[in-house]
């Protein structure tokens, strides 16, 4: 594997040399994780201008594995036992006498910004941009691997849930539960705060649960992923307590259904971004809800949970194959409740089959 | 409560007046809660020069209490409803006449200075500093009783996790448990990822659970903490599981507790940092294990579960009477495994009787 991960390191380097940057400064976590296969808290990655060095913070752990990071890494692995591990590489840039490092400026700090610029008065400090992330885009085989691996724990964390009883349990009790469940199942964690909404709080994205427990006739939206070696998958359902749905439920359900089709059928590489978002946006506007709906309908997923591309109304550019998104519009209505579906899906070309779908639960509603 | 808010407004102002800032922009979320009551996800505080403005980032929700936000907080709320809450409010701060506006340089990344710069090219942004960080550092007595009721459930979800069966589950599994305890107990979530190690895992810091299995004769660590109204305890103890501990494990054990009574023995206000951190240390030093002892010994805890003081070798300043800090030594042996005791106290004048401890779970070692 550690050749993956000096390949992109290769990548990345060269990037950065045609850009007239001798060396990079790699400091958002996912990023280190991307280049490395590790991220050591607070760790950031030096890239050229000779040999990549990792810089940790703070004294090595003395732990047997510690030892064989650089071997795991394939790259150095230096602790900057005082201080901020930047300053060290910025200082150790300096030292190999690059002339300009290229740092990540929309995750460094101005402090940090300044202390390394302190230490390295001659080093020219240039925006290498979200290069890493535009690398990230594009997913490989063995990364949507672990995607597909993470899709599965949910939705086996899902299904279990569904077939106990949940009239009367509270918000908080089912997602604790669910979080459990995939941890029983292989995930390394939840891969963002397990979302469940009850009644009048069902359809919210990123509601936080509470002590509201489940009553007949309720709207249950239930919104979870597992974290499975770093990748991170999203799948999100709503469901009816009781045996027979209100009409205003179904024909939410159906309305907030059709949306979300729509966005997953227009994943084909080539079409634009924005497309995809119009594609569910206007079945909900259509359906009278138009202004309910937030203000993007799905995003990439990866070593983040949020990623790019997001599936915008404003959002510039064109699905590549392989890259992972969400499709994920849902409608909630103020006081009574509402409708979230979300999948992950793989872009792929209509060759392969289209799209593939990542999260399998079903998306028929069910009465529970 | 929003006049304590209120309040603590006031006296940033004052500060940043007579800085000769006419705002200040909060940016970082534990301040921006400490400020507001209140830290909805992106938003930043604008503080003078007229009016204190929340910018939060996106479309208002529709949620009936969403409303009610103004009022709560008795500040003006805005929405940015594209781009960064940010760069609105320095152009808000612009648009006031405001010469110059103080921001968070150690919370702003780099990207977000320059686009706020480039928003407002008139308005001079200087360095806030940690300014809102050590206004935190004293705690008024409600923010003491958030902390109590946060050791309470803590020791409540410790408590019961003893009196269960430990042989044979795994790190992760009983680190998840006791997470389930925690809002059981009334906790908004746990303060920080629970740690559980068990044998050779047993007393690092921040281990991560991991599926190994309780054995009899493993030493066990727990640390963990709840959340209560934003305000983060943290406690740590070590068990032995079995019958009968083995000596090493005894030794051990005495000098991690004698180590951890002299750092709480030394929590007085006016004494230095270091000298707390140096109590607790040289008892380690003396026992031969100094080598292994981590950075610091303790450290502050409110709304961010590390806050300052540093309970540190190199650490400058003196303890206030109504700090909450944690001190919290241990020793690891790699491959063996180790000891850590944690506590959250708050600084109080002898007079009043000391220390007070605020997390009260037995340090005898006990063995389960």
């Amino acid at each position: 594997m550690s050749e993956v991960y000096a390949a992109r390191r290769g990548r990345l380097r060269d990037r950065c040399n045609a850009a007239g940057n001798a060396a990079a400064l790699i400091s958002r976590p996912a990023n280190v994780r991307y280049l490395t296969g590790a991220a050591p808290r607070g760790a950031v990655l030096l890239v050229g201008p000779a040999e990549d060095v990792l810089f940790c913070a703070g004294a090595p752990t003395g732990e047997p594995d510690e030892g064989r990071l650089d071997e795991l890494l394939r790259c150095t692995v230096l602790h900057a036992t005082e201080g901020d591990p930047a300053v060290a590489a910025a200082d150790a840039a300096a030292g190999a006498r690059a002339d300009a490092l290229a740092v990540e400026e929309h995750h460094l700090t101005v402090a940090r910004h300044r202390a390394m610029g302190s230490v390295a008065p001659r080093l020219r400090l240039a925006d290498l941009g979200p290069a890493v992330e535009q690398q990230r885009l594009v997913k490989d085989e063995e990364e949507i691997a672990c995607l597909r691996i993470a899709a599965e724990i949910a939705d086996q964390a899902l299904g279990e849930l569904l077939e106990s009883i949940l009239v009367g349990r509270t918000e908080r009790h089912l997602a604790l539960e669910l979080e459990r469940r995939l941890v029983d199942h292989g995930a390394d964690g939840p891969a963002f705060p397990t979302s469940v909404g009850t009644g009048p709080h069902s359809g919210r994205g990123g509601h936080r649960p509470t002590d509201r427990r489940v009553e007949e006739g309720d709207f249950l939206s239930v919104c979870l992923g597992a974290n499975y070696r770093g990748y991170r998958c999203e799948i999100g359902r709503t469901f009816v307590i009781g045996t027979s749905p209100a009409d205003w439920q179904i024909e939410l359900y159906d309305l907030v259904f059709a949306a979300q089709r729509a966005g997953r059928e227009a994943l084909l590489p080539g079409a634009a971004y924005r497309d995809v978002d119009r594609a569910a946006r206007q079945v909900v506007d259509t359906g009278g809800h138009g202004e309910a709906l937030p203000g993007s309908v799905g995003h990439g997923v990866g070593l983040e949970i949020h990623e790019d591309p997001q599936l915008a109304p404003a959002a510039m550019g064109k699905l590549d194959a392989c890259v992972p998104v969400t499709v994920e519009p849902g409608v909630h209505l103020p006081g009574r409740g509402g409708v979230r579906i979300v999948d992950t899906l793989v872009v792929r070309p209509e060759a392969d089959g289209g799209p593939e779908l990542l999260t399998i639960t079903t998306k028929e509603l069910l009465a529970l």
